[in-house]
């Protein structure tokens, strides 16, 4: 029988206002509408996540901090500091938990800064295009992972 | 009810050493496992896959032309090609599928001209890092899409 | 008659220090001090200001954010992330009010990784190196900008 | 009582076509428009302007030379040699006056060669994205120092 | 008689889980172990040290603003803020005290991107690659500097 | 009289399908179409054409080592090789044949990766952006530097 | 029938030495004689022309302003002013006329600089490589455009 | 006793050319000749080889898979496809046979773009310069290499 | 006996204003002093100067052409134009004329755009950092070619 | 008790001038002045140091080979070497002894090309900014490497 | 029969430390019998070869242009100087003698400085990669080289 | 009456083959027939010239510490230490007298590698490109500024 996992499933900077911003590039989904989706997922595969947003960048280095206490991997959406917070970077490395990137957009068509992230080498690796499914094939590779490793 | 759905799952160079090649950076499986792994998860999604793999770019350019008649989007490891081969992102335009890249290992964390795919700006997005399970995602990935857009 | 116009006065990190550092560069204006000059400016325009500091950049981030349910622009001096903070960026494109971007040095005649801004490319403009003027003249710009659109 | 000042206004090659060259980019205002905008605010300050516009590189160095013998600042749009007459920068520097470079658009946000000033390191600062706006506040600010420094 | 020298010990983020952290580039050592080393150090020394640890950029700045109220120098290990957080290099220069930048492991000798430091150039010097020792050295390096200008 | 002049028209990757790929980048010719105007220009002017296409580099290396045999002269219009092949560049340097290389787009114009030939180098010249005139004209321009040299 | 067709032919510095400068570059033909093969293929295709040189980048800036009001097309040799004059780029675009690059040699093979042109992505297309042929040639290419527009 | 040992010898795009192709740089040898020659020295050497030439990059991938059921090393001329073939990188690396790359010119000496090989990193060594002794050379390399390990 | 030998003795953008600009770097020579100065010198040498100074680059262009029925040599100081002004460079080719380009100040200690010359490369050599002595040094070493030349 | 230790302290390039040269960057200290306060220190902690200085790059790299022989470690300055000298690095790295390099200056705050070492990559770790208390900082900090390394 | 033929065999700085020396990279045996193995391949050739090893950049210079006096032809092994002595490479083509680059390990496999040689391009060729067998293999190449002028 | 004046004329490596090397590169002249006419013209100028040439930048660094005790300046051809070698660069700055680079050949116009000095921002100036005459031209610029010092 498949036992427990428990996924933290971060949000980084400006994603509290996914749904009334730039829908063009970010489609028409709220933060919390994706978080529903996600855990209905997480149901489905017998796994548990817990959600956390927000715009603070050493909140979210705690909050993988903390993780290392429950969680048995992460889904982290790291928004705008994917490109430049190397303290997430070694916050991810420290915490040691198999840790999938997602964005909502395909980062690798868009300006040529968004391509690069300091992030994803300490990461299982990315998932990026995909809106919120992204964050659903991220729950879905990291909690594979972990299960994998049970065995 | 759910439509038909038909994916060309592509494999480009050295893909069809898998197994045999480099286990520690590609792991043990091989390319046919893969592709069984992927065809099981086609059934359960209702979904058919077709799968191809070529170490000539010519044609793997080809096939995306001809799945043009047939397919309703496209999984697409293009292996070393992914970093130079403009034929090849040319030809994923012009065949105007979905197309979702993958890679088995994580590209973001290896040398550094493996960071950069010539051929991601024009799919929908890229998954890298999950070995066998890069493809199944992928597959769920494209499938997803096109079922949206049919609704 | 001119209709009200409410503007968001942001300033970043280290700009509470005003007056008392590198005056050689800075000046000798504390930030209250041009805070006034911004105010009394406001009113011979019949604007309304509220000015804010952090060295925080998730509250910068939500500064934006909040701003977008009381004012019509902003005038936002990043400091030191002006040159990194793309979640600022984001930000600012998300609150989605026009911002112009100020500096009281000329940031062009100093170390080059000053003249780089990730910020200004997504607002409406750049001034810089007028000392306290530049808010001013920023104000006046954005009030310009919010009054011609209600035209 | 504020003393007389006056100030070249000083446009460079192309901008004698505004308002009817690429108005999307431009705007519709033409030069002649601007310049009696500039020079009602300047009545409005009790300064004088005196406007020059050339498509010549070196009719706008000697504009700037002989305007050391009236003119007690500047406020130069170097139009597209903004990004490579290292001649103008060095007329800005041997004139010797203080001197706002201004930009009708926000050369910040367009192609990336154009946010690079090789004038502006020499000049009191940069004002760039306001439309017509860009000049009365380049006005605003030059006028501003030269009374500063005659205090 | 030496007068008395108090000394800021400020670090960034993720310095909170050393110890526990990557041992085979870090070390055993807990951050309370380093602490206590460095205040033993101090005492031998007839010097005060002070201690702080933040995961946040905002709190870091602030700690260097208020430390001028009564710190005659400080040691510094801004973790993964070394390679990009310029707003604490304008806070170490803002706070104008001697100021020394140390680290754990050699950053010269690993990722090309550890190599540089933004911060580095606003402080007395570096020292790098002596695990606790960096710390000590770098107390000692201060202290001498403050009472080298006693003189 | 005029001797007799054949020409390889030589086409490569994607362009099989002209007309009917984004048509707003690329135009509404057929390959097949663009072909029998370049005959038909050919025939014209006095002189003989054999075109060609096709989507692999090594059937494209072979087609310039063959026309050695018969040929005069080529145009080339490398498709996406033209930035990254430099076995067609040494293809048309062995081949000693004078080569023109054509291209439907303003690649100039385009992305920045599309400015850079390989090829254009060892060819008489380049001409890009005429739509299938680009052929035409490239005809016309090998045909006469053939004859020229007949001279 | 076909209507009239007028054509500016545009030529920048140093190009009215032709013919008695490095003819191993730039061969042996006057500017003068091209200018005659131009008119007369331009008569052939019922076409006008009317010629001009300058050696100073304003002329050629008013030169192109000026074409505006009898102009359908022009063809344009910037010289060396290709690689740098933004100036003459902001002049296309601004004169709004399909215009064609020239270059008598094969700028891709010579030295690296000459393979850059400033100018080229605001113009129709480029010829380059085939001696007073590019004039002809170019000449054909902005006819035929201008003719396709009129249909 | 000396064992047997195969090696297979393997040329890229344009070498099937050799001996009629630009001797100034490649020298009068045919390579049917240079085959000939390290057949020879082969024989001295008591080992086998056999050779393989091909223009196309996909057939160069499948001689080194193929090669991985008989030879015990190779000696490689990747031609042009040196500098930017990564899938014959991963060939290389995927065949696991100890390999020496060759050419016949001083690469080091011409054009930049040929200093740059993308495949010897993961070769055992490189032979440049030596014409077809280049060739002989490697064959001498790799069978010692081989033989030592035998040893 | 020495023959006559005439010489262009030409100055760029912006040195009309020597002695009156930025003496810190230009020294407090005017432009007629030097000449005067290289006059001199030219009496002693038994050669003939005639001197010219123009702020556009075509009229320097120009100056050179035109030099070509008169001179033997030129001293040139092209100020700014240095950096940039391939037209120049082409004209210094063009002109044929033996030609020493000269810097007042030391362009190798200063910004490090000075340090780049695009017209040295045509010249026989170039001499900076002497003051007016540089013109005179460089009369010196034209003079001297010329005269070698003749014997 | 602690066993005898002993040190090579090295010192390069133009080090021998030290007191009589740029005091403003590199103090009033003499190279001997220095030597005997590191002899000093040496003595309290119970080691032995011995000095050498040399402007020759081969003796270096002899003096870092010959102390193979008796010391256990080094305390480096290389001077203007730190930034070119390869051939030092592989001294260094041959010599296998546990080595610190030490700065006077604190050259990450100098001209950019003194912030680049080539050497500190092999070493411990790196000390700079100190003055003479970079040489004993260093020497503290190899012996209490060396002794941990005893324990 | 064959004539005499004189090599000179120069080995650059730390090679004197071979076989103690990172026997990981630089294998097991000394530069004393790496150079008894070149005697031995030489005599079996009918040549006579002289060794040569310095640690002193002067000295290799000079032994090379000593080599003028004697040799045929040299066997170069740089070091560390491989990467920036262009004083060494000035003396490889000031001496004149065919001469080859030989590298014990695979330098294109290593740190990414030391793939660049500025030597090899006024070098016969490289051969790098094959431990002893490098010299012996550029012995080989030499002498080839020589004689075959010699005919 | 003039006093006396003593200058270093000091050569680097390689050209002590002057005469011998590359003739069409460097002239037929040989150091000592170069040494010669310096000294010629030294005595026409009223001043003394010492002459050294070295390979070994070790003994460059030292003529130039040593010339502090008797020279009022120096003429310096570093050859290829020209453009790396910062050692001679800080000997340079550290032996404090007014000091000419110069090179027989124009090296702007040579390979880029040689267009960049590290050691012309410390000297007066630099003279380039005039053969023996290099040397003639530095020492007047020299002997020059040491007696307008003196005035």
């Amino acid at each position: 029988m498949r036992r427990d996992c428990s996924i933290l499933v971060l949000s980084g900077p400006n994603l509290n206002l996914l749904g009334t911003r730039e829908p063009e590039v970010y489609g028409s989904h709220t933060l919390a509408g994706i978080e529903e989706r996600v855990k209905a997922a997480a149901a489905e595969l017998g796994a548990e996540v817990r959600c956390r947003q927000s715009n603070h960048e050493g909140e979210l280095v705690e909050a993988l901090h903390e993780a290392r206490g429950w969680a048995d991997g992460a889904v982290f959406n790291p928004g705008a500091f994917t490109h430049y917070s190397l303290a997430l970077r070694d916050a991810v490395s420290a915490a040691g938990l198999p840790t999938v990137e997602v964005h909502l957009s395909n980062v690798h068509g868009r300006e040529s800064f968004r391509r690069r992230s300091v992030i994803a080498p300490v990461c299982l690796g990315q998932i990026a295009g995909f809106g919120p499914d992204s964050y659903v094939l991220g729950l879905r590779a990291v909690v594979g992972r972990v299960r994998a490793e049970d065995d």
